[in-house]
């Protein structure tokens, strides 16, 4: 089983980290780590994760799974990435995105008439692209699978783990990770976060309190 | 403020990327991604992360996060790593690890006299190096900050935010992740996962159910 994770300027870390940390788990997966072209791709912040591949070499994945980023807004415009998205969505088993990443599968047509999901700041772009938008963290229409913000995709790549090779296997890769949560705070959600966290985290860049 | 991450072959990405997605977000924040070499360095499966500073050209952080892995029992031999990590504790404001990154802070001779934890397979090794094994899933210890497996690191990194920077920023970093966890299942912990689980966890790797 082939999944393709595609890269570009400044994409999340944690989208793709979050899914890859899972999926490379299951029995038999092989990750396909791709970009325009076979190079680093810089990060939101500084660090860089290599590209190993280009679209050209991974044209049919099985699964996709397509990250968001600061970058996610400029992507939209890169015909080579939303191009390759899809045409691999046309012959994929499963095709998933974390955070804005769900932008790019709408800027692909893939969203039309869909409830999607994406990170809580960007819900509503999702019906320019025929969307509907859902608050839920992981949202699965058909073959389409739509994940929140940033962490999520620990969640959704459960998820799907769980459909490829079973509940046992997930629940193994859930212990092997350790993913026991505890955040030290209650504010992960908008509708859980006090009105000035929720200011606080709009903001360009959270200011000291 | 700056932050190191150490890199060395067969690194966990999440044990790095988790903290590394939070810890980026404290305003005057710089993450430098360090290895013996400044080159990309392989995580468990074919991800590759770049080390874009050596050991030397980052000898006195703020704040250190060592990430565990499968490589992690061969760097407990890489003097370069070991020496670095000892050095950069004696100036460090916070030294911290994930997953079996404890071991490292053991084998620098940080651990002992104290308690710590790291992954749940790994617990007993910490015994080797004078520390008292603990399965919390975030345990501080004075300016020592240890956490459990790969995932654990996001709640250890949005603990040392708020220790950093003030509670606000820390629940706006984590409402910027959108860090509201629903895992789909309840065996993140051997605590709480069925025995079979804990089996097939502990295989080398998770056989198809």
């Amino acid at each position: 089983m082939e999944i393709a994770i595609p890269l570009y300027d400044r994409f999340t870390a944690l989208d793709a980290v979050g899914p890859y940390e899972v999926l490379w788990r299951i029995p038999g997966a092989r990750v396909r780590w791709v970009g325009a072209e076979a190079r680093p791709y810089a990060t939101d912040r500084g660090l860089e994760l290599v590209a190993e591949a280009t679209f050209a070499d991974v044209p049919a994945p099985d699964v996709l799974v397509v990250p968001g980023g600061t970058g996610t807004l400029d992507a939209l415009a890169d015909e080579r990435l939303v191009d390759w998205i899809r045409a691999a969505d046309a012959t994929s088993t499963w095709t998933t995105s974390v955070c804005t990443g769900a932008l790019l599968l709408g800027a692909a047509g893939l969203l039309d008439g869909r409830r999607a999901t994406t990170h809580w700041a960007y819900l509503d772009r999702l019906e320019a692209y025929g969307a509907t938008p859902a608050s839920d963290r992981v949202v699965r229409e058909g073959k389409i699978i739509t994940s929140a913000g940033v962490s999520s995709g620990i969640d959704m790549a459960l998820t799907l783990a769980a459909e490829i090779a079973g509940a046992d296997v997930a629940q193994a890769i859930q212990l092997r990770i350790e993913y026991d949560p505890e955040p030290p705070f209650d504010t992960g959600s908008t509708a859980k976060a006090p009105e000035h966290i929720v200011a606080l985290a709009r903001s360009p860049t959270p200011a000291t309190a």
